[in-house]
């Protein structure tokens, strides 16, 4: 069993001896030592990840437990339109654990930070009497005033997401039906390598701070959110703090490869609600006015990334869904942990 | 059982609109946006407190659990020379918690903020399975350059200590044999006045936010921090990364006056061993050319803090401890956590 020393001298090997630009003291300080961007506003923010809550060491390596509770706050900072600079995280950890496992756990997260250009600058480690805590925070940067909030949606505007949706929640039906994360390379038929797609777009999302950056870069959204808690959920957020209400049409919501394949073969599956329920997808949800559609059409064409309008935001409040020609009520209940 | 929307709602109420100067958006969006001060370097640092590793529910209120646990991050900025100005607090709750207790928590959180002067602005909320967790972060402000690190001691430098040492280390110690904070303003006979001074010293530490802020200021410290480990571990974190020594005189130690009054009336307990080795009392232990000695005298008397001298940097490596006139080495190891 490693102790607290040892623990962040392994740590402080692992991370460069100085991360990145403006991180003039990193770990193992009582605090990191960071140079503000000039011309910028700060975002900051947390997100905690608890061992059978938010996931479990039967169904994912403990490299992307680590790099899976790192995407959710950077996924916050991309939500306002931001981009991640500095990272924090505080870990509570069985007594036992091998520092090889400790090792994979930061290098999951050191990996998200290599990836997306931000650097882990400290954090605290403990022992803990219980399951595994991982607390993680940034501080992201955009431009003075540019922060996209929740709260500007206005009747008219149209309601986009990034990327695909129900993949995450597929996968997570998955695992409790006991389908596990395959971890070699022998070729898979074509239901298996969608269920694989499924799991992995579950324990390893990718947060979408090139096109949260852009967005919040070139004014286009009047609001946006990251899906953490399902679409209903999270579009309901900002319907309900824009003092407006959204109509989501059921046939242009972009539906995960997987999702498609699995219920294509049989498998009993709703995919619709899937989608407008499936937490933890990390896509960005965001509104923004009519006019902007071809720029919107642009920024995807230059992220290579699927932005796809689903709906519009009305002025009566509450969520809906229109579908086969009716309208009804949506519950925005999605995904949210009751406790 | 609230759910997590209802507990932000409370915490969103409970905080000021605008918390304070430099908050944009506080609780209730994905980030928080908070405008930098010009001119500065940022400090960031998180600290986490795991339930019966770092608090039991049986020992104090739930207003003082989160004031302490917020309390710890804080006197990490302390410690670095900085002034706090906004923090996060990701809390993870058992299942079943009224809102009451949750509320309570928070208020020691807001009420640390509401003293010292920074903004809680956001964090996050889940359910446990097991113990409470509670991970605060903080973001400060110091001068450019400014920060007070650990590496920079250099021989002849005297070492000083702010406040008394020992109350913390009494306080667990007494809680550990079956005393209990007093809630009513009954009035106490000596020795039980002093077990109640211990047990608070435990449970309500007070950061040296004024006093490490100053030092930073005026460029008084060549190295800083607090004392969260017990002074012999901290202070041999200086000595390590300054690569250096340190001698302490073991009769200049200020002993908390809880400490003086039991050892007193036969409690047995060595006094200077546990000031050594007591921690989370979240003083400041600092370096400071000899030079220096009447400005320190004067910062003393400003803040109307006790610093005391209790040392010096000295070339060889190691800890040491000088009394009866003997010069013993040190063991650095005070108070970690092994896990």
């Amino acid at each position: 069993m490693p102790s607290e020393s040892e623990i962040i001298r392994m740590i402080r090997s692992r991370s460069r001896r100085r991360c990145g630009p403006g991180v003039e003291v990193g770990i193992g300080d009582d605090a990191a030592v960071l140079k503000p961007d000039l011309g910028t506003d700060l975002l900051f923010c947390s997100d905690l990840s608890v061992e059978d809550i938010h996931f479990r060491t039967q169904w994912a390596t403990h490299e992307l437990i680590g790099r899976k509770a790192m995407a959710a706050t950077i996924s916050d900072i991309a939500a306002m339109g931001g981009e991640p600079r500095f990272a924090l995280a505080s870990v509570a950890l069985p007594r036992g654990w091998a520092m090889g496992l400790i090792e994979q756990l930061f290098s999951g997260m050191f990996g998200l930070a290599d990836d997306l250009g931000f650097s882990l600058v400290g954090g605290d480690t403990t022992a803990s009497p219980g399951p595994i805590f991982i607390d993680t925070s940034a501080i992201g940067v955009c431009g003075r005033g540019r922060a996209i909030r929740r709260n500007n949606a206005r009747p008219g505007d149209h309601v986009y997401v990034t990327g695909d949706l129900g993949g995450s929640g597929l996968g997570l039906t998955l695992l409790g039906q006991g389908f596990k994360l395959v971890d070699d390379s022998r070729p898979l038929d074509q239901l298996n390598s969608a269920r694989q797609a499924a799991i992995m777009r579950h324990l390893a999302p990718a947060p979408r701070v090139q096109a949260g950056r852009m967005l919040g870069f070139e004014g286009l959204a009047t609001a946006m959110i990251d899906i953490s808690d399902g679409l209903a959920t999270d579009l309901g957020h900002i319907a309900e703090d824009s003092n407006c209400g959204a109509v989501i049409h059921g046939e242009l919501i972009p539906l995960a490869q997987a999702l498609k394949d699995l219920s294509s073969t049989g498998m009993e599956i709703d995919s619709v609600k899937m989608a407008l329920q499936s937490g933890e997808e990390y896509e960005l949800a965001f509104c923004s006015p009519a006019d902007n559609v071809d720029r919107i059409r642009n920024l995807s064409e230059t992220l290579e990334l699927p932005i796809t309008r689903i709906g519009e935001i009305i002025r009566k409040p509450g969520l809906y869904i229109e579908q086969d020609g009716q309208t009804v009520s949506l519950d925005t209940r999605g995904f949210e942990h009751q406790i």
